[in-house]
């Protein structure tokens, strides 16, 4: 693959959509395939060639790439009695960047190995901006040679891209992240929980600690806003929550315990079930907030 | 106070004993007292004048700064029978630079108050380096008027100087702080145990992930050393222990849940049993490592 390989791109969502609209731009030909006509359309507006069932698909690709919700969906598409598998052929190249269980995702690599078909993870961070801008960071997991046949995809999609290890190491890597971003948010919320109930100025908390060692990135991207009550996703406490989910399934696979992890998940539960779920992740805080029945940020 | 008030410094420690040569560096009269000979004569050879009572300290002091373990050591040092309570003058300002309880804070300080006398709280943040460099954040809770005649104080002390509000203001953001280092920390631990046991070379998983959300001053300076298994100290777990038990007395008092900073808390408890205290805080990971019976780094 000297040329740019042309890819099939299944799941045209709030990540999918825009970073199939960075592969058009790059100058790949791109299929595209989607349960809602109205996306089909608007990419094939741009370029793509929308395909009504995945025999086209695929025939028309080298490289398919997925971007789906969690790994339901993408075992039904690869592996699925209505999936892609029939269709591909020896050589071809399966990247998964959708954020799964990654002993998912080594399962599909052994069972599209049994037919030579390649498989990458290459789950992303970075939200809807970082898929408009082309900024991603993508995590790789997955054979050298594929690795290195793709890094023209990755490069139009993301900035900070790394091939971390073998099929899987990727959605670990990923897994990895979430589970300190969710931690780290979590922090911030005890801690502020704390300082609100002390009666302090939380703005001036914050410009105490910021620059020690307590300063993170989510502390300075959540804090602000958390002190505005700006709860706009961003990305959704919803999707956190199936991460941390595929983090304790990976544990579970590995015969690992991870405490807080484990607790900040049912938190994430309860917090959806208490229909907090589509706030972005930020609003983590809202489980201690309303475990304690205060507002970080109200005048007391 | 338009001169450089005199000092009384109590309590030689490990951070107190550099931050009293940084005071005499910049000019001010000091007065020490300390329980080790040995300390008093190394600052006294410096020019510092060594007392061997609270009353000869006080008399010559207009400023007492105390700089002790906990608040048991403060509170009877300030209030107990044979403390400095009897010698203070009307108009005098204790500053405890300690981190305890700021419950305990607020009792002394009005305490001090009955007899004309100010008191701020003003625990820091930076370690010995900080303490030696005179680089420490200083996170202040007392009146405006003794703060601002104390700033040149805080000035040969630290670099980041943030009066947050009244008495305890200072010791509930050095609590929140706490509480954020350390949940960053061990979020840090159960990330790379799931990355460990995955298989995963753990410093390519670090630089995936430093860049993004994820990304914070304990990850960039906690994780190298964790791959190197440096735990040298800096500050120890036993200390950081004893914050987070000081987090959740003020949580007690204030009548609030801290689930994760509570189980933190125990598992710090369980790590100092398990003769691991005296590492460097950056060792609350091998709590999560000693529960899965692995180590993060190594090759596998």
């Amino acid at each position: 693959m000297s040329h740019l390989p042309a890819i099939g791109f299944i799941g045209l969502g709030i990540m999918g959509k825009p970073m199939a609209r960075n592969l058009l731009k790059a100058g790949f030909s791109l299929s595209v395939s989607s349960r809602s006509k109205e996306k089909m359309d608007e990419l094939a507006r741009e370029g793509a060639h929308p395909c009504h069932d995945y025999s086209e698909l695929v025939g028309r690709s080298e490289v398919i790439i997925t971007m789906l919700p969690d790994y339901q969906e993408v075992r039904d598409v690869v592996l699925g009695p209505r999936g892609i598998r029939p269709y591909l052929r020896p050589g071809m190249i399966v990247i998964d960047m959708s954020s799964i269980d990654p002993t998912v995702s080594i399962e599909i690599s052994k069972q599209l190995a049994e037919r030579s078909v390649h498989f990458l993870d290459a789950p992303v961070s970075g939200g809807e901006q970082g898929a408009i801008d082309g900024s991603l960071a993508i995590m790789i997991g997955g054979d050298a040679d594929p690795v290195q046949k793709c890094m023209p995809i990755f490069e139009a999609l993301g900035k900070n891209i790394v091939h971390v290890g073998p099929v899987g190491a990727g959605g670990f890597t990923k897994l990895a992240n979430q589970i300190i971003v969710a931690l780290n948010i979590a922090a911030v919320g005890e801690a502020f929980v704390l300082a609100q109930k002390a009666g302090l100025d939380v703005q001036k908390v914050y410009e105490a600690i910021r620059g020690g060692l307590a300063g993170s990135r989510v502390l300075d991207a959540k804090a602000p806003k958390l002190f505005q009550r700006d709860f706009k996703p961003g990305f959704r406490i919803e999707l956190h929550r199936k991460d941390l989910k595929n983090a304790m399934e990976a544990a579970k696979n590995l015969q690992i315990a991870l405490p807080l992890t484990a607790s900040l998940q049912q938190y994430l539960t309860a917090l959806c079930n208490q229909g907090e779920g589509s706030l972005d992740h930020g609003g983590i805080v809202r489980f201690f907030e309303r475990l304690n029945g205060i507002e970080i940020g109200k005048k007391v």
